[in-house]
């Protein structure tokens, strides 16, 4: 491995990044606390917890992988990039205490509301991460169409999200479904996601 | 070593999943809570969580080694594969939760059973992830004979946890104890494990 | 890169504190309880933790990217090089603390003063490693105008902080918001900050 | 960098052990708890928990420092020494409840010979991993003098750790300090240690 003091830069972010996002993601199950009786009711009984550490799991390993294909292309870390992923950081540290509040409020719709606009922030903060990569990533690397198709996908997701937000008010299960169906399409193998796919591996 | 921008995706990819598991196998001690009283007894009242945590980080340590041995195989870090191991670390996160719920109810019927259920569920990732794996290994690096005895040992355990789950609804103690076994066995240095390691380190 | 004993001395070194500081500010957000009630105003209620949240963890990530420069005018790790550092991640471990008890009295008079005084100890076990890591560093690696500049831009700080904890103990929300102030403006691009930058990276 | 899969298996069981160790380091503050008052006695009633945070902080330093020295010797990660370390992370794994247990009980008896028991367990399981270690090491990599002046050091804290927990039934003050001296001499840098580090860097 050729590392030139650059991309050591790089790798020491992403290492950093990782840790955090493993510490982040692991707290989260800190807030499935084994229950004081033994039966299955008292286990069932944690459905609410059960069922947003799964999202919210599913969200921060979705998270993971995008910013994994991200940090592939980069080639310079350059002080903006680490604050602007420090800002991204933040937003996704807010996710344990989203989630634990949608738990322990069994969806209640202001928490419901307040955790589909974290995930807006983590959406904004990993935009402004991947337009600053994209700028650093020339063509060859990353095609005109890669690009138009991965802005499209996280725009269309920050659209699922916001509309989440605003529709939690009202109906607070709908949002949080929403909000899950956004994250189960986003699992798609095919259409965009492939295609940046393809583009940042060639 | 000639780090292509594959294998640095595989060793992010086992930074990250030892990052998780390092958080989680570490986690498990809070639930080791300091006793309020000084007296040796009451140390000694502690022994549901203490032998529930060992057993716990047992298994931990066991994940850990075989996913070791496995990550030196991985020629590409497919999607696939990146998923199949966060499925893997979902199951692993569930073992804090479970080994306190064990601990707290002093290895009760339905906790033990759980408690050997998401150990069946760890392995049945392991297993998936074992074969996307071995799918990419050549013949050189991993003979047919070493294949079969590494499946044929995850097969064993995986029954050995599935009777235990079952057992421990009528006998938790019973439960508890064949899933002790299983791990004690896994720890053999030879048979089947030494077979797999030689032909990994060949 | 030719890794010599040495500098996979200093890649463990910077590796370790990465974990520790990754835990640390991941730490803090646990002080961020979910609220029992639903409504705006719980959330509203944990505006003092919110605050004192952000701050740390601005603060923690200037701290880091300080440490991620001077990383890299490192020649040899010595022991006393590992033990300052040591001495500096015991200074950041006390952060979510101090953050947690002037979150707690909503910004009472000695909690905000023993917040700055911990803010003092990380600048001065910063002061003592950067003044080993600078000792190590060649004349062409970084400039006299340089370490000059990045001497007294650590020195402004100390002293910004200083002066907090002991205005806190007349004002604490006073001494806060000077605590805050010399964190923005140690995010200011231009002038001291960019010199250190572009000499280290020259 | 020329790593051989042997070398990296090696770095990744070092940087497996340093994120359970970074984990371990910082679990021990959240016993820091910020008290409810915002006074000065409020934070000096809390001296019994950051003595002993303090005392474990440094005895875990050590423990990192001596086993950095240790990996760079190691030139095979054998399963046998794979294992050594999982039994020394898990003794290293006590210390936070222990550090939590003399706290809350103000140096009881009971928890101060408890507390010195788990360092008299670490100290064991670092022999362990020493000796096997110094099995693999050469004669120009480690000379006869070098190894004995080691060996006969760790056999001096483990002396001391050992009559510490006899010492702390009769006078837990006095176990205590024992622990607290043994880990100071640990921290000179002449004599053993020095003549240590001399041939490991050579």
């Amino acid at each position: 491995m050729h590392t030139t003091p650059e991309s050591a830069g790089t790798e020491r972010v992403g290492a950093f990044s990782d840790a955090v996002v493993a510490v982040i993601i692991t707290l989260m199950v800190l807030e499935l606390r084994a229950p004081e009786s033994a039966s299955l009711s008292a286990l069932g009984s944690l459905w609410p917890t059960a069922v947003s550490y799964a999202a919210s799991y599913l969200f921060i390993a979705i998270v993971w992988v995008n910013h994994h294909h991200l940090l592939r292309l980069i080639r310079r870390t350059t002080p903006r990039l680490i604050w602007v992923n420090f800002a991204r950081l933040f937003a996704v540290s807010l996710v344990p205490f989203s989630t634990a509040w949608i738990a322990r409020t069994e969806l209640a719709a202001v928490p419901v509301a307040f955790y589909a606009g974290v995930f807006v922030c983590v959406n904004l903060a990993y935009r402004l991460f991947e337009r600053d990569v994209f700028a650093q990533a020339d063509e060859p690397q990353l095609c005109e169409r890669a690009r138009r198709m991965a802005r499209r996908r996280s725009a269309g997701t920050l659209l699922a999200f916001a509309a989440a937000t605003a529709i939690a008010l009202w109906s607070p299960v709908a949002g949080f479904l929403l909000v899950c169906t956004a994250l189960v399409l986003y699992l798609r193998p095919e259409a965009p996601g492939s295609a940046f796919r393809t583009a940042s591996t060639d």
